[in-house]
């Protein structure tokens, strides 16, 4: 039996409240040899606390050694197994610029770039534009329309953009028509299905009018398409839970994946006291939320150890104001390690509390790396969490007589 | 490659004799912040003494956060896979009480219920009624003869009985006939396939016939039935472990459980002294012995904390009687926790103990579930203790070359 549908059998209606934070990229490693990590460096007071009345535990985001990127990282958290369901590339660029991507869409990559007389690519980048040129070329992409679809052209950076094709029956078995090299030319893009033969139909028509309405203004003046990608069949957290269950995060991307699987998107502050406030406002409407703070991941990413001690202690101090909400489950956990050591995304398992009155407390009262291996909860899937959230949360009735 | 397959494949033949002792429920919660389980509580030389010789663990009955009834609890100790295997509630119901189903029985759950003059349901549970008239309106119904069929009426209490059909080719989708409400008829049964069209037909006849047979008696006057429910396959203990395996346990259910895997069920005295007496008698007969204790589980349910910790007690002082008959394989677990904070079974994970020659000692020198924590066993799902016991008793040779 797979576990959503165990979920929707055994789950009971609930007053209790969950809160998952979410610190991205929270695990991390020493520096050096016989060091400490960032976590085991930070002063955090009232983690440890959490960590001494609740239970605690690593998480491993995919399979031991699989280093996930976001949306993997956070299915997994979300209760989704992230190696069957997987967002093509496509819907999570389109998520990272908070386009509301939807079940008839297929998303695509796009990159500008310089096509030579003879049609080949002399600049797979079209000289990296300024984000005000990739705009004005975004709007006469823009111009574009082909009959039975819906066309949505959206900027990123320099010289990416998004397609998002909407349509009935579009598949997305469709061949990169960027060759990744300059001195050819693009490819013709081909569909590997019936459904997918419409879309790559549609594609090479927007190709050869783009080439056409871009066509005076060289750099940019052609267009590579890539990392196609229909909207994945996700049952919503409503759906698998019965949990209302809202999304109080700032960056686009984690918006974007909240909405995947049916979260209410809040937009709060920009700060972490922002998100609070927004919580607070919100805490009679919903029976689940999800908080996410980037800053531990960002900190990593550049390497910076000192800053990403700096935005665990920031995080620390904020959570007595989620506490004095009363949660009857509190989580804190990452979506993977971002360790600064090694400026990237990493496999390490992820430090984990839980906190509930129905918790089995362990004998750990930090919360680190270390520590949290001698925890309750073991080494655990980050696919089973929200089995345990929903077990301490009293909404999920027994197995079997 | 299926891990009972696996088994067969590997299995070797040995003089070896192993014994589960399964204290129901064995795993519990402290009752306050900082406070101990009821294991912690309890003063277990014994079990601390296996513990501190043997190796320790925590086992996982189905899944993080999953609470299992009975059935699915002990099948995952006996190796079935509780998701792939599972019980329906009329056999339940009939191995609860000692009622022998086999591979040709449908076996339903009924409820004696109050009909007005128009056939609607007035009381679904016909006033609760003495088990002494419970047992009068079942011996009515067994006058009751359907060609082509057998049919089995026990009572169970109140206004609770069991009906098992007996015959060829019989299924169970079938729906309820209790509508769950008053001022309604009973529902008619219909299949969902031929073969549950004709438990369907049965099932019909035999309501009519009950009506009749019951009529001038109300407030017992109707029955309505429902969790239709057919022998499952599942292979015996002899088929994949080639072990000969007997059941020593006091309550039906369990013996029911056993039965269902193909134990002989031995019928010891009722107390904890005359199952292992029974043990004794029967040593040189069998290679498995499934021991069964309720009362760690009973006392929980109760919510009774100071019980269920004298309980723990007295099963430790027996242990020395097992340990005397020289088992080479001595395994203590629980088919779930059922701690006294929450009157009822739960998800935490379950103390679990091997002692074996074989077996690789921990640090572990208390029986109970935070030193268990610290366990050889680690976290591991109840499903695999089979192969730790198999192996243990070295009975499991080599996979591959």
């Amino acid at each position: 039996m797979n576990t959503h549908d165990l979920i929707r059998d055994l789950r009971e209606p609930a007053k209790t409240k969950i809160v998952l934070l979410v610190a991205d990229g929270l695990g991390g490693l020493p520096l050096h040899s016989g060091g400490m990590t960032e976590l085991e460096t930070a002063s955090t007071p009232n983690l440890d606390a959490c960590a001494r009345d609740g239970v605690t535990g690593l998480s491993i985001p995919v399979l031991p050694g699989i280093t996930p990127g976001s949306g993997p990282g956070h299915l997994g958290l979300f209760g989704y197994d992230p190696l069957e369901y997987r967002i093509g590339r496509g819907i999570l660029e389109a998520l990272g610029i908070n386009f509301a991507v939807g079940a008839k869409d297929v998303a695509i990559r796009g990159n500008f770039c310089t096509l030579g007389a003879d049609g080949t690519i002399t600049d797979r980048r079209a000289g990296r534009p300024t984000n005000e040129k990739n705009k004005a070329a975004v709007e006469k992409l823009r111009t574009i329309t082909i009959p039975g679809v819906e066309l949505f052209v959206e900027p990123v950076k320099e010289h990416r953009f998004v397609l998002v094709i909407r349509g009935d029956g579009l598949g997305d078995l469709v061949n990169d028509t960027d060759p990744q090299a300059v001195g050819v030319a693009p490819l013709k893009a081909a569909g590997g299905d019936a459904a997918s033969q419409r879309t790559a139909e549609v594609v090479n028509r927007f190709v050869a009018e783009a080439t056409k309405v871009l066509a005076p203004e060289a750099p940019i003046n052609g267009a590579t398409l890539r990392g196609f990608a229909t909207y994945p069949k996700i049952a919503t957290f409503a759906d698998i839970y019965g949990l209302k269950a809202a999304a109080i995060a700032v960056y686009p991307m984690y918006k974007g994946l909240a909405r995947l699987v049916g979260m209410d998107i809040l937009e709060p502050g920009p700060t972490l006291h922002g998100q609070i406030e927004t919580l607070a406002n919100v805490w009679n409407d919903y029976d689940f939320f999800f908080l996410h703070y980037k800053y531990t991941d960002s900190t990593g990413e550049d390497g910076n150890f000192p800053a990403k001690v700096q935005m665990i202690e920031k995080l620390d101090a904020i959570v007595p104001d989620i506490l004095a909400l009363k949660p009857d489950v509190f989580i804190v956990t990452g979506d993977h390690s971002t360790p600064s050591k090694m400026k990237s995304h990493s496999w390490h398992p992820v430090p984990t509390l839980l906190l509930s009155d129905v918790c089995r407390p362990d004998e750990v009262v930090h919360f680190n790396e270390r520590s949290c291996l001698r925890g309750g909860l073991g080494q655990f899937y980050a696919k089973h969490l929200m089995l345990l959230a929903m077990a301490n949360a009293g909404r999920l009735g027994k197995y079997g007589a």
